[in-house]
């Protein structure tokens, strides 16, 4: 629920809905556009609130259509956010490109992944310290020593890092070396986790549970916003479907629908989308052309060296190439990539 | 599987090797490459059949390992192939964009959207007169009416007709009136239906079953070859999946995966894709930077009395504005937009 | 939407309120419960039709809740619907089994396989003819010599015979030979061949697209009823999941549904769900307890050499087993089987 | 991998085998068949490891097709695992019934449930006092307090208590008052979660998430047992398809497919999969007809004022009917519900 105010009222009347609303054990987040103060009600209002609210004199409109994730919602906050990392900015008119190995493996392929993905025009690094894996017999990722090589690529090249964070219990530490927290698929519906990522500082890269409708990945972005982090970056990475050809179906449709109906900036994962390299130029260029404010992408020095997702990894000179052919599709649709560099 | 013969070899040792194999009561497809015939075998094979190849002299190399639709794929045939309708090309550098109503509904509004779309750019029109609907009690189509004011719809406007054919005994019907025919998605694996359109002339547009993975599509587009026509268009239009916020789940990634497994041209139904019109332009310009060889696109004069798709369908001004995104994307990718009365 | 008639009311009457509906262009199908004559409006009713209904004399109540499809429907039609065929009812107490091979492949093969399910319990046999492959180069079935054979086993073991029509051209053919007509899953939308089977005497074996929800293959056995043809039976398959460890998904929910929703008999067919012979006992058990009405099931002499699906037949024996687990799960509900040659 | 050693070969000569892995690096699981010992490599083998096994004189044979969970596969444990919680046990010829709400609401509701479902005879009860749900303003569990009303019904009841832990900080807490450990849908990769449970003695529910193959929920259950806890019990409760006229849908042949690659007991939730309590009983039935070892139901004496699920829960007359029907399928198949304080 919704109540719109005059933005040109006094703060005295808008203080007065505010704490009508908090004497109902309610709370209330404000946010302003050129015309109108929008009050939003957090939580599940009782059916009588709509009337009351209304019958207040400094109340213009309420709205009581508005999506069960109120604080993501573009009905609550109708301007575009921009998340910072450091200093590279996810939302706005440039499109940022994330590229890394898949896991941080040993310090000399991480160093040279991120060598090569800053010369290509990476805006930032991935790679994962600790990996969620299928079976308990899989590399599991280097943990601790893996974020220390994080940090010390960081230096290396000026990127920032996003790096996986898999349990509440870990985000401090996680927290100590990245620069931004990546709540990978598998954790979408970690609410926990979801909280404890929302009650620090650091900006959250969000993505898409693998069979989470759009609204589920909305409302896990309202988890970490309701705890008091609104820096939340959305990801889509594909679906899971009948469809074998490919790892997942990439939900291409979800950008612009994610855009309608939130403020959050949204990225595209296409190697795990893909699966396989050769299709992940493709999928890039139609993620950035369907309005993607940024793409998150495996980058591997040798990738059939990979302990993990080699064959979705991209080489150093596919991605230099990738990146020659995102610019481009960036560009007739009136934005630009990250310039290297500059935004930061 | 595909026997390989240099390409400067005699005709008469080509010939032997076709007549071996039809020897054996198989048949045999030949296509050539800059260096290379290719003879692909028809069908299963016998077991032996590649040792007893591979034992002629003028073979090369036997492919075994070539996949279940051999007329269809790329490996029989490397290069693109260009589908004519009429005097418009689809494949090729160039980017082809169908546009039209979901069904004929009256004469009136057929020319006004054909104009609207002539106007706006569309190189082919189109529109179904034979509708198939989930409940016998919709709009079923006007049938021949609707046939003939498509072709007086062509004359209005020199755009060629793409139209729906349900059934096998309603092939040669559509054929007298239609430039290019349409099998949908609930049909793709009505095998009759797709022989009948294989064993007549005009260039057929086939649309992926909802249900039917990349490889089902393909072996329906060898059913149309194997009966003779090797005029086909593929068309990706969404496939269902568990999200329900779009009408269907645009598998983009079966734009380079088709292309890559296929020569035949491939194309993109936005429309039925999303199922609302505000979402159709992101998945359009989405599909020519995957590198799609055109569009299908529903456009209606007043979308809000459509008789069917009216929530999908795009009004004459947005098509307009469509056509100036689309264009800059083709551009940025090397490609251009069909040039309105230039390539016809 | 459903007009309610007090039963006891005068033919008159109710006549009078039937000549009110159709003159208003539509038509009308009158059922009768215990206490209530339900005369249904077919197809899409104008939006003042209800309140002229509910302002006739003779009407007690108008249901304008009722679903898309009237004639399928539990709400026009309470009780059960029985579907003969030849001597054996689907519906009912009894739990009918229909078996045999995938296709008939030649006589020696489909007189074994007849005998043997004969012998195992079966009520009625099944066997392709014409067999819609996804490859144009897999095996098509024996077409009319295939019929023939039917016919001739019918004739060596009294079993009513079912068998797949793929193409309206066909009908006559198949129905000069068959005792029920089955629609397979992939024609479950082939809207031409639902009217097609409608339009004839014979009783349908409907089964749900492998993709279709619930309401469409309700809306599907609705086009076979508008055409004329009241005998229909309904057949869940397994659908197409992300999981492929099975063949299908075998939806077992349906089979409550359907029986919630509408009147028709709903039989299930285990061997295309599983794919697997090991797996087809447990969901033929399952199908029973859940309320089936009966069971179509795979059988082959020799599955080892079936030129299809020989993966999920059972054998003989393996049938024999199933029938007497069947048999004690049904009268555990307080069914039975039906047993050989006394239902017949 | 799988080496098989003649169990009647000494225990040197089987300790010599084990230490020659354990040499390796890896360690080894045993389990003994009537014939047979199987020395179980736990994770992935190096290539060399086959030979080298297989050359060891006491070495009848290696499997090296053995699947990627080793700890849970019926290749190395070929016959049934019962799991004892407190006096009753899972698996086995009995089929074990857990009933209870979806939440623990208060202390007056819960009670009431348990007395209900003792009283209908479940075996177990169940009651969420940790709640995943989906918006973060939806009624979260009540927690410590929950769990201890947990144990004030398991006092008054006698019933053994199955309850949801959602993060591994909580596992303590849980383990204090319940007597088996519930994984849910959300958590089944949670796998730091999976290795907690696993650490701890209590038996474990593991439930398949909506989105996970058979494979990988095999592979969630081996990360509980590879952390050392081999008390688990799997179960089905529907997954996530294209299909929206029931909440879930039913993977009911995960049943067979699960015992036959796995030695665990199978169990099924009927409500979760149903999501509508008047479906709830024929896939209960189903369950049991297709070899299911238990259901877990949800009950409550309010379904209608059910914090959560109430849509789905039966009512406790609903849950006796129901028991007297599983009841009389059970015995069909020759088994029976676990009765009353006589296993316990």
């Amino acid at each position: 629920m919704i109540a719109v105010i005059d933005r040109d009222r006094s703060l005295k009347d808008k203080a007065e809905v505010v704490r009508f609303v908090e004497g109902r054990g309610l709370s209330v987040q404000v946010s302003e556009t050129a015309t109108e103060s929008l009050l939003a009600v957090i939580g599940e209002a009782p059916s009588d609130l709509f009337g009351a609210l209304e019958a207040l004199p400094a109340v213009l409109e309420v709205r009581r259509d508005s999506p069960p994730y109120t604080l993501v919602s573009r009905a609550h906050r109708p301007e575009d956010s921009r998340v910072r990392v450091r200093d590279v900015w996810a939302g706005g008119k440039e499109v940022v490109v994330i590229a890394g190995p898949c896991a941080v493996e040993d310090r000399t392929t991480l160093l040279s992944a991120a060598h090569a993905v800053a010369a290509g025009g990476a805006s930032m690094l991935r790679g994962g310290a600790f990996k969620p894996r299928t079976s308990p017999y899989s590399f599991q990722g280097l943990g601790r020593e893996g974020l220390e090589l994080l940090a010390e690529a960081r230096e290396a090249t000026g990127l920032p890092v996003v790096t996986e964070v898999v349990a509440p219990e870990d985000v401090d530490l996680v927290a100590e070396f990245a620069d931004m927290l990546q709540i990978g698929s598998r954790n979408m519906q970690n609410f926990r986790l979801l909280s404890a990522v929302g009650e620090q500082p650091l900006p959250v890269l969000l993505k898409r549970g693998m069979m989470a409708t759009i609204e589920e990945l909305l409302l896990a972005a309202e988890y970490v916003m309701a705890a008091g982090n609104p820096r939340v970056v959305l990801c889509e990475r594909g679906i899971r479907t009948f469809e074998r050809a490919t790892r997942n179906t990439l939900d291409i449709c979800a950008v612009p629908l994610l855009k309608e109906k939130s403020h959050l900036p949204v990225i595209v994962d296409p190697s795990h989308a893909a699966g396989r390299r050769e299709l992940v130029p493709a999928l890039g260029r139609a993620a950035v052309a369907a309005g993607a404010d940024g793409l998150i992408v495996e980058v591997h020095p040798e990738p059939e060296r990979a302990l993990s997702d080699g064959r979705q990894s991209l080489t150093p000179g596919g991605f230099e190439r990738l990146m020659g052919e995102l610019d481009v599709v960036a560009q007739a649709i009136g934005r630009r990539l990250t310039p290297a560099g500059v935004s930061r």
